[in-house]
């Protein structure tokens, strides 16, 4: 079975803890608007969408039992949560998007009733949420394309269900793969330092029954070796126009690793993670992170005290190494700046988004 | 200060305790052979030449205060203990060869009183001991060569002084150049799943003085794209005479990153690591360890229960990858096939040796 990150139902949110995974599946109830806060702020549901459609509702929760007497009064209350809620993660793109399209419901709808804005509030949230499933499963679909009865997926970090409403984007293509009855083995990556791979993504192919095997990163280019991956497929975290990937660390030797051996590397991302503004990788900035999360990360300390570490947060893997790039329109091919350019022109397609 | 792995003083064995680095550096001080058994058996020794003398001076321990009344007497007595020594690591190779070295002085000197014999073990000991430490320091020597001030190395897992009586083999090349008043920065792979290069490398580098920085293995790609490595350069287990090399899970990916990056990739390895009868590395098997080494390896469950893990714990990088091998007797290049010969066929070199 494949677990719902998040669900909305009996007027509550329910959240499947990652902070617990993978030693123990636990959901999470949330009644009121503080313990959505608190799931936030302490990575019970982390991934960009994810957070964004938990922030969504929790201003459903916070104003539902709203008292308010009139439209100002109802205002004054879902603008207060939203910036409560914003604080939770102060560096969360997602969230903030999500916060003002909710807000902007309100402001849209001045003449309403509140009775009639608790509605619009709880239909914007369940449409954020609708539209996040929508681009995992279109996502999942086009990706799935590429992949035939017997394949075996090489994956890192997660890009999963986990970070989503619904498939997330990369696992998508294997998870839409298998429902159309193809035999779809993978493995993953640990992703140190902090293990999404090892964590999460074994765990949620595990619950829906795909054949998974964990490895450490070191070890991808002895299982390419022995011919055992078709297929490298990984999430990004920012795109730029020139179809330059910015994701987890590891990614960029991951994508030469493919190369080396002949196996296509494929990134799988919505339209939402291009940065259209950017020429290339190389303005992407590459995030330091903290030490500890290399020396002390598995709960016992692995290096001496005070040693330096150099802990890059991501890495670009330049187009060149990227065979194609799976969004919920299709699969994008070289060359990108072409190619992206003819995306974001098309009908119906979302405006650049930074993230 | 650079450290004594192992040292004979005051008729004991002294050694560095290495199950307890980064965290805590303690010496252990054997003096019955029990306890230098027992060194072996929890790895406070490690590393194949380390075991290896370590169990020479285990025997030394062991007769020393012999009573033996005779030739025959201290023969029995001789065996015994090496038969015991022999069981605290059934399957390294060095250690049955060190304790076989040994026995032969014994064979060897039929005539000769007790008190003589003492004498000849414990100069067979330290000759075990001096003739590691020559090794270490002529590959050191050469390597060193190499080596250019201000240059920056990255190794794999750990080649160094806590394996060897002296300045181990990748680590050698560094510790020499240094020497020499070359300025060398080192990045160390932390080389999951067992992670020697963030707990022996970065603390036997940070201990003499030189400046390391710790990455973990999916970074190397990284720093190498950012220019920060000059030349990489690691161990050996067991190189074929075609040159392919065995050497810890990562090794392999490592030397495809540097030849991504024109970054020159060397092995180190004393003549003892070549096995002259394997005629490529296609020949070498590879060792499949223990799962939990990977999701349960530093104190906390990292994965689901019962999730499949692949662990290799070698991998065999082809000749083609590899721009020079440094031995004790000189710089080998390719064309390998031909100039192993040479290597082996030249006066004073020791027979191939299966490991």
């Amino acid at each position: 079975m494949r677990v719902k990150t998040l669900e909305w139902k009996q007027n509550k949110l329910w959240l499947v803890d990652q902070t617990k995974l993978p030693v123990e599946f636990k959901i999470v109830e949330c009644t009121d608007v503080q313990q959505v806060w608190d799931a936030i702020k302490r990575l019970v549901v982390r991934g960009a969408p994810a957070i964004g459609i938990a922030a969504a509702y929790g201003i459903v929760i916070a104003t539902q039992n709203s008292r308010a007497r009139g439209y100002g009064e109802f205002v004054d209350e879902t603008e207060k949560v939203a910036d409560y809620l914003a604080k939770a993660r102060p560096t969360a793109v997602n969230l903030f998007w999500a916060l003002d399209r909710m807000k902007k419901v309100i402001y849209k709808n001045k003449t309403d009733d509140v009775g009639k804005l608790k509605k619009l509030l709880l239909k914007e949230a369940d449409a954020i949420f609708d539209e996040d499933r929508e681009t995992c499963r279109n996502i999942g679909r086009y990706g799935a394309t590429l992949l035939k009865n017997g394949d075996t997926v090489l994956t890192h970090c997660n890009a999963g269900a986990l970070a989503t409403a619904d498939y997330g984007t990369a696992l998508a293509a294997i998870f839409v793969a298998v429902e159309e009855g193809k035999e779809i083995s993978v493995y993953v990556d640990e992703t140190r330092p902090l293990l999404q791979g090892a964590r999460l993504t074994t765990w949620e192919l595990k619950q829906a029954g795909i054949d998974v095997t964990l490895i450490c990163d070191n070890m991808a280019a002895q299982v390419m070796k022995e011919g055992k991956v078709d297929v490298v497929i990984t999430g990004a975290d920012r795109i730029a126009s020139n179809g330059d990937a910015a994701n987890k660390i590891g990614t960029y030797g991951l994508a030469l690793l493919g190369k080396a051996h002949n196996v296509p590397f494929y990134i799988a991302a919505p339209k939402s993670s291009f940065d259209m503004t950017l020429k290339s990788g190389d303005e992407i900035p590459i995030e330091q992170r903290n030490p500890e999360e290399v020396t002390k990360g598995f709960g016992e300390q692995i290096a001496p005290d005070g040693i330096k570490v150099y802990n890059p947060a991501f890495d670009v893997t330049p187009c060149e190494l990227i065979r194609g790039i799976i969004t919920e329109k299709g699969i994008v091919y070289p060359p990108y700046t072409e190619n992206l350019k003819k995306l974001f022109a098309s009908k119906g397609s979302a405006s650049t988004k930074k993230r």
